[in-house]
C-alpha cells in the first residue's frame, strides 16, 4: 500500500474531534448537549441574501470571474468605505470563505520552510493551512492572566529569524476574543516595517466589538499599505458561515497578482453564494447593533456566570463570541469528555472545546478551555449551571483538595 | 516591500490569460468573438438544482458537515451505484469543485519535492495545484498523431524514481478528449501496482464518451482498491460550473482520513450549491443522452470543419468537449492573437487556446491549439469558416510557403 504524505501525518485533527464519540454518546443516552463548542451563529441570516436566490433567473449556473462578480466586488468595496477604508476592487479578491483567503494570502507570501509568527492561543485551522502551504507555525504566547493582550514585542523579535515572512493575528480573536487596541496594532505595524514582514489580520469578526470598543483594521494604518493583508469572511458577519464566501484584501499588488493566480487554479468561488453574498450587504447598520446586542448579553450570562463559579477565571473578551476559561481541573480534556460521558442535570449536559489544541506550544492551556456564545440566553444561563455542578461533582476537580 | 513567494513566482498564469486584453480589443473593434476557448458549458442546468433552492426553507445558512451532506454523499453513493461502482458514503468527502478534490489528494500523498508522473498535454491547472501543494509535475508525452493515446509505459517507468508518489491521469482528457481504453488502464493498474504508486484519474467528464465508447472508471479496476484516487465533479456533469461540488473518491481509508483533516481544516463545502447538487442527481438517463447527442454532433462539425481545412490536423476525441488540433502556422500563440487583434469575418471572429500552456515541457504544442465544442452547430460551423479564411490570410501561415 503507497504511504501517504508527511504532510497529511502532521495535519492535525480539529480540537473537539476526540471529543465527537463523546458527544454521541451522551446523545445516545437521550441527553442533550448545549454546544458551546462550535463557532456556528444561531442567529438568522438576512432574508435578503435568501430572497435574492430565490428572485434569480439563471439558467445555467456558470462560474464567475474567479476574483468574484464585478458587481460583488464593487459592492465589497462600497462595505469597506462604510466602515472607514478606502480600497479600489482591484485590492480584493473573492474567496471560498475566509478559509481560502488565509491558504492564498500564505501560498503567496511564503515557501516551505518559511515561518509565520501568530500569538497564541490562536483559530486551530491556521495549523491545518500552514501545513497545506507547508510553513511554520511559529507561536508566540499570549497569556490568559493578561486576558490575552498583545505579547511583548520583544517576544517577537526573539522569535524573527531570516525565515520569517509574516506576523499573523486574529483580530477579534478566535479563541481569545481579544480585541487589539490601536496601541497594540500601532506596535505591530512598527515591528513589520522595521523587519519588513506583512501583518496578517483575520478579521472576520469586525462587526462583533462590544462595549463601545471600536475595532481598528490594519487597512486603516497608515504606511501599512505594502505590508497589511487582511483575511475577511461572510460566514459570521452575516451568519452566512454555508455559502463560503470569503474575501483576501491588500493594497500590495504583487501580492494580489499573486493571488491572482492561485484564484484562476481554482477557477471561482461559489457563484449562488455570492448572489447572496452581494445580496446581504444591503444589511443596513440596526442589524448589527440588534446582533451586538444580544452578543453583549449572552457574553456577560457567560462570562460573569463563569466567573461566579470558585475557581473558574474567564477575561471578559470585547470582540468575536469566544471566551476562553481557567477551570479548576487536572485536565480540561478529561472534564469535557466526563461532561458528555457521565455528567447530566436535569437530563442536559455541555459541549467545551478543550483549549490545548489551540495553542501550537505542547503544553499550554492544559486547564483552559474554549466556549462560543452562540446559544440562547436561557441555554447559556443553563450551562453556566450545568458547569458550577459538574465541577463540584467531577473525580477531577481540584476544588476537592 | 517584502518579497512573495517563490511558489507565487513560479504559478503559472492560465494558458489563455495573454489573450485577454486581445479579446478585449476585438469586442471593443464591435468585433463577435466566438469563445472555442473555454470549458464553461452552454448547456441548461438540470432544473431541479434550482428549484431545490428556491424551495428551500433555510433560516440559517449553516455550514454543512466537512465531508458534506450525508443525505448528498448518500445520494452520490446511489448515483455511483448507477454507473457500476460499488462505494459506500465513507470512500467519498465533498469538496469545493473537483478543483478542491485534486488539491486534498496530492497534499495527501505527497511532500514537497515529490513528483507526481502526468500525460501531456493536461489540465493547465494541474500545474498550480501542484505548485499549491509542493509537488512536481513530471510529464510524459501523449503524440498528437497518436491521437494522444496513453504513451509508452516504458516511458513512465523511465520517469519513476523514488519520489515519484503517483500517476494522475484525466479520462476523458482535457484538453485532448481522449478517452483511455481498458487495455490502456490495466496497463496503468499494472504500473502503479508494480511500483506501489497512487493512480489518480480525474473523471470529472466521466458522462461524455461518444460513439459507443464506454467510460472505464479506475474505480471499477480489482485490485487497485487501495490505489485508486478519483476526482469528480458536478461541473460539466450537469452543467453546473458556479456550484463548485466535487468529490474526492477512494477506498484507501488511510488517503480519506488523511483528505478529511484537510477537509476540516476549511471547514465545510458550499451548502446552497449542495442543495443543488442533491437535487441534480435525479437527473435522468434522457438528459445525458441528449447531451451526449448534442455534443457528437458539434465535434463532429468542429472535428471534420477542421480536417477538411488544409494543413489541419485533429483527432476525433471521443470524449469530454475538447479538441487539439495542430495548425500550419508559425505559432499557434501569434495566431490565436492575431484572430483577435486583426482578423474577422462577417464581423465575427474566434478566441482558441494555445495547446503550448497545456504540455510542461518546453517547446511542444507550438503549433496546436485547444478548442471546446461548447458552442451551438451553427456558431460552430461559422468558426470552422473563420478558421479555414483565417489560415490563407494569416501573415504566420505555413500554407503561404
Ligand atoms: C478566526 C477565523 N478565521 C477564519 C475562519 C474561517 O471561516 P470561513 O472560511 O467560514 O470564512 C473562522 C471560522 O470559524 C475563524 O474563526
Ligand atoms: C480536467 C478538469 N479537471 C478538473 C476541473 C475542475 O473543475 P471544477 O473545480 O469546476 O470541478 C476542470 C475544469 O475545467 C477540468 O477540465
Amino acid at each position: 500500500m503507497p504511504a501517504i504524505s508527511i504532510k497529511g501525518l502532521t495535519m492535525p485533527e480539529s480540537p473537539i474531534r476526540k471529543l465527537v464519540p463523546f458527544a454521541e454518546g451522551a446523545k445516545a443516552k437521550g441527553r442533550e448537549v448545549y454546544h458551546l463548542n462550535i463557532g456556528q451563529p444561531d442567529i438568522e441570516t438576512p432574508p435578503a441574501a435568501f430572497d435574492a436566490i430565490k428572485n434569480s433567473s439563471l439558467k445555467v449556473l456558470e462560474y464567475s470571474h474567479s476574483a468574484g462578480f464585478p458587481s460583488y466586488r464593487l459592492g465589497l468595496v462600497d462595505y469597506y468605505a462604510k466602515v472607514g477604508i478606502d480600497i479600489t476592487e482591484d485590492d480584493l479578491i473573492v474567496t471560498t470563505g475566509g478559509s481560502e483567503a488565509i491558504l492564498f494570502a500564505l501560498n503567496s507570501i511564503a515557501d516551505p520552510d518559511d515561518e509565520i509568527i501568530i500569538p497564541e492561543p490562536f483559530y486551530a485551522n491556521y495549523n491545518g493551512f500552514g501545513i497545506s502551504a507547508g510553513v511554520s507555525v511559529v507561536p508566540v504566547t499570549s497569556r490568559l492572566v493578561d486576558e490575552f493582550a498583545l505579547p511583548p514585542i520583544a517576544d517577537f523579535e526573539s522569535l524573527i529569524t531570516d525565515r520569517t515572512k509574516a506576523i499573523m493575528i486574529c483580530n477579534p480573536g478566535n479563541p481569545t476574543g481579544y480585541l487589539y487596541t490601536r496601541e497594540e496594532l500601532e506596535q505591530l505595524k512598527e515591528l513589520a516595517l522595521k523587519h519588513d514582514l506583512y501583518l496578517i489580520a483575520d478579521e472576520v469578526y469586525r462587526e462583533f466589538a462590544y462595549d463601545d470598543a471600536e475595532h481598528i483594521s490594519i487597512l486603516s494604518l497608515d504606511g501599512l499599505e505594502e505590508h497589511a493583508i487582511v483575511i475577511d469572511s461572510v460566514s459570521k458577519r452575516y451568519s452566512m458561515c454555508g455559502a463560503r464566501i470569503g474575501a483576501i484584501v491588500s493594497r500590495n499588488k504583487q501580492v494580489m497578482a499573486t493571488a491572482m493566480k492561485f484564484a484562476q487554479a481554482r477557477l471561482s468561488p461559489p457563484t449562488l453564494a455570492q448572489i447572496a453574498s452581494e445580496a446581504a450587504l444591503t444589511t443596513g447598520p440596526e442589524y448589527f447593533t440588534n446582533v451586538r446586542e444580544e452578543y453583549v448579553k449572552r457574553r456577560d450570562i457567560l462570562v460573569d456566570g463563569l466567573n461566579s463559579i470558585e475557581g473558574v477565571y474567564c477575561p471578559k473578551p470585547k470582540g468575536a463570541f469566544y471566551a476562553v476559561a481557567s477551570l479548576p481541573v487536572d485536565s480540561a480534556e478529561r472534564f469535557a469528555q466526563w461532561l458528555l460521558s457521565t455528567f447530566e442535570k436535569d437530563g442536559h449536559t455541555v459541549m467545551i472545546a478543550p483549549a490545548e489544541g489551540f495553542y501550537a506550544t505542547p503544553g499550554m492551556g492544559l486547564n483552559q478551555v474554549r466556549l462560543a456564545y452562540v446559544l440562547n440566553q436561557d441555554a447559556l444561563k443553563a450551562s453556566v449551571e450545568i458547569i458550577r455542578e459538574a465541577l463540584r461533582e467531577y473525580p477531577g476537580s481540584l476544588l476537592h483538595e
